[in-house]
């Protein structure tokens, strides 16, 4: 059985068909439509649908169902997308515009949530019961995984690991608290405090602290720092088996994670600490988390 | 059915008969026997539960089980007290030394869970399938449900809700780290900040605040801002649909909970806020909680 998974960014819209061990067997991507209207996205996440189903000699209306990830904020129902900025749409009622274009089920899910799931059914997460991905990159976002399934808050609105206060009073976020992990833990911030420095973005200082420059180890142990402590509140209040780093700063492989993990271990209160490792599935998680939104 | 709960104090132990409907039918406490071993302790479980049996006339082989409030660390398999140092318990396999002399089933959990427990079962977090009870005494300390259940963490080690960071590098906290949650929010950290200024302890600090003294006043808002951060710190992960608040400071009632609600719905990434409300068992939560660890 197939299912489409659709992953929609403000620049790009990835579409796949998905198989029963969430192998993507085909995809695709077109430019997100900026300027157009709710309803011209959901014409194209159809024209996405039929040329995969052609492509790949299957009949639209035989697949499973279609699941779309989001980068925002979705209704308790799964009907309406709340806010998603990057998109411009706000009380958009997707899901029915998607169903009604496609004639199959349709799921509704956030980008973040749907990359924890795909990562807990086929990547790094894969057989945890209980798990969190934190995705590092513009900001910080990140799923929970509770009894092997998503978990979305208690009142189903969602989790924001990237707003959980670290440095109250700290640092202004772009959600207008202050000392949000957010402010302290993405790849902007590593680019924003490189840039004085002469560093251009996130992976320079990197390669830079690879490479032994002072000024960018120094970068570069603060952010560890502080994404030890982003973690220790997640493992202090949720303890999960484990915690998948994902994002563009994941590449940094175990020279972020050697040292992150010291971190934690140093600041943890239980003998032992969660496994703390790199995200699996890299830009596929969208796809495969969209179609897994049906389980 | 009737069950027995103990719930171990470093100060008293105290013991009840719980009924079905989670009542308390007949209870008793005696002083912890200070400077004794764990088989003593375990000697006076049994004394207490014989009074009780004799009292209420019923043996104590017909009991359904007993469950043990422990101030501390309990191993995964619910064997053995890893830590509690109040009790001068380190890796004492407390269940089988009380099931021995009790001769019927025995459970052993977290003082802080069975009260979160005995609040969803009994309290003011009765029906809520998310809930966290913050229990803010000498300590801060707490317990989560998660659908219905008491959550103990995803390696079954335990939560720790009061050592989230919560100013990371702040103040020095018991635990060893700087800036958690408790070294911020509990009632010993208002009695300390307001002692300098003649205040005796938290209640004091909160009973002048009430008679409008500018000194306590400022105290009182400063750790409203910083309960009201731990809180956002709960809600951007778990986003419960109640959080309870219990302890000597919650007698405070709506002149906490009053100003707190309105600080988290200011920092809160939802749109509207879990219920906030102060917890209903007080004392008798760690017997009818111990009671419940059965479930």
């Amino acid at each position: 059985m197939l299912r489409l998974g659709f992953d929609i960014g403000g620049t790009n819209i990835a579409a796949g068909l998905v198989d029963d061990q969430y192998r993507i067997v085909r995809q695709t991507a077109r430019p997100f439509p900026k300027g157009q209207d709710a309803g011209a996205v959901a014409d194209l996440l159809l024209a996405l649908a039929q040329t995969l189903c052609s492509e790949h000699g299957v009949a639209l209306r035989d697949l499973n169902s279609a699941g779309i990830a989001i980068p925002g904020s979705i209704d308790t129902q799964g009907e309406t997308v709340l806010d998603a900025y990057n998109l411009g749409f706000h009380n958009v009622p997707f899901r029915g515009m998607a169903a009604g274009r496609l004639g199959i089920p349709v799921f509704l899910g956030n980008d973040a949530n749907a990359a924890a799931l795909a990562e807990q059914r086929a990547g790094a997460l894969k057989g945890c019961k209980t798990a969190v991905l934190l995705t590092i990159g513009t900001g910080v976002g990140g799923g929970i995984i509770i009894d092997g399934e998503l978990f979305n808050g208690g009142r189903n609105c969602g989790v924001e690991l990237g707003h959980i206060p670290l440095y109250t009073g700290g640092r202004p976020c772009s959600c207008g608290n202050l000392g949000c992990i957010e402010s302290y833990c993405s790849a902007t911030r590593l680019r924003v405090d490189g840039e004085p420095l002469g560093f251009a973005d996130a992976k320079a200082v990197i390669d830079a602290a690879k490479a032994g420059n002072r000024d960018a180890m120094r970068l570069f142990d603060a952010f560890v720092g502080d994404l030890g402590s982003a973690l220790i509140s997640i493992i202090h209040l949720l303890d999960p088996e484990r915690i998948a780093i994902g994002g563009g700063v994941c590449h940094a492989g175990e020279f972020l994670l050697a040292p992150l993990r010291q971190d934690v271990q140093k600041k943890c209160f239980f003998a032992t600490i969660p496994q703390i490792v790199r995200a699996g599935l890299g830009n596929d998680a969208g796809i495969v988390g969209a179609a897994s939104l049906n389980e």
